[in-house]
């Protein structure tokens, strides 16, 4: 039997990683132990989100981050997560990376993970994952996704830096970001800036990030400029922030740069940017912030898992199915199948 | 203050159910004395899920849908759901097919429905409309949905029949319907079937259906044809299946229909097929265990719901804060906390 220790995780062993992360991705009680033994060392990793639509030569830019980084003498782990909607084909993002010449580095550690069970769960696992990595001595955790839906946004959450990539050329995508992923960046990338187009897609994020700020700042539905903020001030709108200077105002969105991932053009300068933001974050006490939220969205998780645990357990189990029939068959109302439900569950163990 | 009473509700009071969908889809408590009432009364109308990608031209099938059964003497409710992720725009079905004619047709009453709240939430509070709206005495409940995201296939998956439709010329998008939307099809549409591609898009969807077929009968990765899941029967291949008629099989696919919305062409045929497959599966048992699944995942939605009022409810608000921030700190490990919070909640009353 494959057994994997605390100190073996800690010590290096990458076998005994591997293994631990297998436990974390299938929800294996094996895990919880040896994740035990390892929560009383404290995070020391900054964790790099990647995110943005299939085709903005995400993986690329990992790659390149990670040669930039392992230059810098920092060791890399990343996490590449798919989490399998039925309608993602699912590129096996790891797996490029590692064909990327990374595979004989012993300073990184790429690892693809699946998205096994609940939508809910990847999240959790992810955060789980990145623990794990972080006991293991990384210094830079690079979590990617496969593309910008819900559950990729909820991924990249954990991040303590989230990069949101974007693209020339793909039109649409851009509106898709303009929907409501714009909240989710800290740094935002122009990927392929050597396309045409590139310079408008960099004002077109600007613009957003503008009008997004001084909506926040007076509700008022237009782009910010020192202009208009200071009109707000004036006007009292943005009650509150009378005291904010426009200028600090602006100059605190998050920034934008131009990467051409290919060639590793733009590359130090990204970096540069996320461990500043990183730096920021834990001085002004937004990352404490992050990572409290971060540890409430995991324990919620892990107390859903438990109850849905007890649900497929005797005498919930059993209940469960003939209450169920019971609104099926219009002979109960389902408020309370739902109670009933519940009391069983209370006097039912909860969790191991 | 606004009221609502179950017997308005079913009496026919268009304001009384407009009330309670208004309650239902904002997981307002008042929803549930009435909800309660009404779930006395046996489930009578036909539930039928309309869900495809954007641009498919499912509102004016929606609408011809809505003439053709009126025709047919029926009443009709609609809900046009917008699981609104922040990556859909979010075009306002509901509105559009009001504005198509029906406004003043007292048989027919539609109502969009937004996402309040989590995910999760959105087919569970879809289901208790639907329930809402058969109690008012609609014959048919069309449940149409914006895209086909994984809260797409959730919220479609409450209808008894669920109508996929496809369209030539979007590529793409039959790829993605490839990928895994496939299996929650009951009747394939190609809409738009004047345009050229129509008859290629009908051969790609029957090959996809006849290949996912064979492959669940006999693990083999070809189409399934007579002749094929006949070799697999002569070779003992599709275990346990070798008393299936290769014939019978095969006629048990999903029909896949054309029809041009835009016309009404080949929509009379469609409902039949969906009337059809209805009586089927209430024939076979498949209707039933259909339901009972829906009413499982509504339960245990509401057992969630439950838990996680409580979750946000004093004791353990506050225990669950300090949890999370000493998670957060490195100084208690993520499971103990889970742990500690679960006997908190245990001890806690869990529902009103």
């Amino acid at each position: 039997m494959e057994t994997c220790s605390a100190a073996g995780v800690a010590g290096g062993d990458v076998r005994a990683l591997a293994r631990l992360i297998t436990w974390l991705e299938n929800g294996d009680p094996q895990a919880v132990p040896v994740m035990r033994a390892l929560a009383a060392r404290p995070r020391r990793a900054q964790v790099i989100g990647v995110t943005g639509p299939p085709g903005s030569g995400k993986s690329t830019l990992v790659d390149k981050l990670i040669a930039e980084a392992r230059k810098r003498g920092a060791r890399v782990g990343v996490l590449a997560v798919d989490p399998s909607s039925p309608f993602t084909g699912g590129a096996i993002l790891g797996d490029r990376l590692r064909m990327q010449g990374h595979a004989t580095d012993e300073g990184v550690y790429i690892r693809s993970l699946a998205s096994r069970g609940r939508l809910g769960g990847v999240s959790a696992a992810t955060q789980a994952c990145v623990r794990a990595l972080d006991a293991a001595g990384y210094d830079y955790i690079l979590v990617e996704t496969v593309g910008v839906g819900q559950s990729e946004v909820d991924v990249v959450r954990i991040a303590d830096t989230v990069i949101l990539v974007a693209v020339p050329g793909l039109g649409d995508d851009i509106q898709v970001i303009k929907a409501g992923i714009m909240e989710i960046g800290d740094v935002f990338v122009v990927n392929k800036a050597d396309r045409d187009g590139a310079d408008r897609v960099v004002r077109e994020i600007r613009t957003m990030l503008e009008t997004a700020a001084a909506l926040k700042f007076g509700a008022m539905p237009e782009r910010a400029t020192v202009d208009t903020l200071s009109t707000h001030v004036m006007h009292g709108i943005g009650e509150g922030q009378a005291h904010v200077d426009p200028h600090a105002f602006l100059a605190d969105l998050p920034p934008v740069v131009k990467t051409v991932a290919e060639t590793g053009e733009g590359v130090p300068a990204l970096l540069d940017l996320v461990i500043a933001h990183h730096a920021k974050a834990e001085a002004s006490g937004a990352l404490a912030e992050r990572r409290l939220a971060g540890a409430r969205a995991e324990i919620k998780s892990l107390v859903s898992g438990r109850i849905d645990a007890a649900l497929s357990e005797e005498p919930a189990a059993g209940r469960e199915a003939s209450l169920a029939r019971a609104v099926a068959d219009g002979t109960m109302d389902v408020y309370g199948a739902a109670h009933e439900l519940l009391a069983v569950l209370k006097a039912q163990p909860l969790g191991r």
